[in-house]
């Protein structure tokens, strides 16, 4: 008798909670009289094509345990973006396989596949309900009130900024300024996130800049110096996509690639911080430092968010329910009702407007100066990244 | 009647757990009928000379319990390195406010800046005891087993490199390489900690560069693409003092600066981490990432050590004990009398040879290749940093 199998994949750049979204899958396709076996794909849509599935129905509830505590994508990823000649091969798997229900966890490009792969199933007459589960820490997915792994990351940053923080204040008379940059090219969610550490005025962060915002070199500097004349030091949190008025990257570097074109960005060796450094250097006779954290705001699960954990789970297997009750085409939403107390619901929206929209901060959200967050903003996140530690003031 | 006062101040760069001995050094003199009060200095030295300093008798328990909690240098600090000329004010301070017993928790500069105001008082026939509180993340003091600040801040290291090791390894169809960089200049205690984090020879990190060892790069480029063959992908860890065998700072930039000399560093705008980056990228057509952690690790409370915070609280009781029994011009030191069972005792080293030697990495400590830690270091190292976590592989 012919299987309906399930398979999973996780792509896209890993959150600290995303493997709880995959234990919520399989434990959901293995508790379902609908799935015969779940298979997980290694290294996404890639492995899928390679036919590198692994069997994921017998794990043990220790095991499954185990990877609600594993940060990262505990299946491999890829960043891989199928191409229409990819797409008889996916076919070919998936009838090998006996493949019926198809789950990726990701961000928008993500969602655009699965979008194809159902629509390509579905005009070559092959059943498949495909329903994608929502994940980046950069919190740009269209859709969902906030995405699974955003909390988590936000909470690395707000702890980063505070803690450091607290010794960039102790040790004013040595540094006067301290330059965080945080993940986020297109984005400014998580480096405002960091804004929750600040519960005084004079306290970290006291600048915020962010992509939605173009860069201006001098009100920067003006800024700075308006910081340090008031609070003796300066805390910045900046995210790694600012540009300029005229679309250049703030993280352009000096130097001119082997072509003659401007270099920049972390893969020439510079950075929008050690810009914003330099900068500051060469104004002022300061010293300071600044901190480029990357990928350990992605991968802290000792600094994860129980809610994230939890709604991570939750929409693995809303996925699965979905899938199985006859959806196909949407991905899992959270939908907010209420902050306080917090409350949310699952819903879904349509793969389609997923994968072609994206959801920068919205301009409320950002102060008039465009160097902090607002009140609404703080309002929208509170809720979502745990208590902040009280520290003892002499 | 002539009190029989206290003052204590917190110097050179904070740690996570510095507020603990900071802690222990009031509850014990508030404790002894030896001591009258006792003064905090703002800014260590500096604030002393200005005359800044706060009672600190009075404080409440649950402000205590807070400040061991806390973060950093609750009292500010400062790198002021005392002259000659400042000793006549520094006395005359101590006779304001009748302080016989004077306290400074920090590293060698700090018990050097100790041992000369312990002297010159007794030169001007002032009675002063003078005893120092051992504290730096970089674990470089002479004459202990180690200092309180760096277990704290190597967990730190050892979650970073652990956790973004998972990452990358997730990751390795997309980056194929990941480069922390550590503080600690002179010394590679810190770097060679993260070390604990590899538990199989496959997992992060795979190489670590160290201050003790003179870099090459060509010996670098080839123990990248070994590791890179033989794993997929490659995790380094180095120290921010890598130097070249002519004694050129591997952080070196191409720039000059105004004079025309070479820049290096951070306060150039360069680091080593990111030089790192850019030899791999000159060399192989990979992409990767680099991190820059500075301060963070010396703030990390919530990443703390259980352990840290306990022996640094227990080393400003005892200097507080030692002081008022009559001693004078040591620093308190930490003996290890055994490994497993961890067991210390605590001892005393004179601040003269404290604030004149150092204590860089053993050459037993390293391997061979100059690229990792050898099992006596581990051995050194794992009862200091607690437990680290397990994750789920499926």
């Amino acid at each position: 008798m012919e299987k309906r199998n399930a398979v999973v994949g996780q792509s896209g750049g890993p959150t600290s909670v995303i493997n709880c979204s995959l234990a919520g899958v399989i434990e959901t396709a293995a508790g379902s009289s609908a799935v015969d076996r779940v298979y997980g794909m290694r290294f996404a849509i890639e492995g899928l094509m390679e036919d590198r599935l692994v069997d994921l129905s017998d794990k043990s509830a220790d095991l499954l345990d185990k990877l609600k505590r594993t940060p990262s994508s505990a299946l491999g990823s890829s960043r891989h973006k199928i191409q229409d000649p990819d797409l008889p091969k996916i076919l070919e798997i998936l009838k090998k396989h006996e493949i019926r229900y198809f789950f990726l966890i990701g961000g928008n490009d993500t969602m655009d596949t699965i979008h194809r792969v159902e629509r390509y199933c579905r005009e070559q007459g092959y059943e498949l309900f495909g329903v994608g589960i929502p994940k980046t820490v950069d919190n740009d997915l269209f859709g969902t009130d906030h995405t699974p792994g955003f909390p988590s990351a936000a909470r690395c940053n707000i702890l980063n900024v505070l803690q450091a923080g607290i010794l960039a204040r102790d040790m004013q008379r040595v540094d006067r300024y301290v330059i965080y940059q945080s993940i986020g090219r297109d984005a400014g969610w998580l480096s405002a996130a960091a804004a929750v550490a600040r519960r005084d005025e004079a306290e970290a962060p006291h600048l915020i800049y962010l992509p939605e915002v173009v860069f201006d070199r001098e009100r920067f500097l003006t800024d700075v110096e308006s910081c340090i004349s008031r609070y003796g030091w300066v805390s910045i949190v900046c995210g790694e996509g600012l540009q300029y008025a005229d679309g250049t990257p703030v993280s352009a570097s000096d130097t001119t690639d082997k072509f003659g074109n401007v270099e920049f960005g972390a893969m020439a060796g510079t950075s929008v911080g050690l810009n914003l450094h330099r900068m500051i250097m060469d104004r002022f006779d300061l010293r300071g430092e600044f901190q480029i954290t990357e990928s350990l705001i992605m991968s802290a699960m000792d600094r994860s968010v129980d809610l994230d954990r939890r709604e991570a789970y939750e929409c693995g297997c809303r996925a699965v329910q979905l899938a199985t009750g006859g959806s196909s085409g949407v991905m899992v939403s959270i939908a907010r009702s209420s902050d306080a107390p917090y409350r949310v619901g699952y819903k879904t929206a349509p793969l389609s407007e997923v994968a072609e929209k994206s959801k920068p901060m919205p301009r409320e959200y950002i102060n008039s100066e465009g160097n902090f967050v607002t009140e609404e903003f703080l309002e929208y996140i509170r809720p979502l990244v745990g208590e902040t530690p009280e520290f003892a003031v002499l």
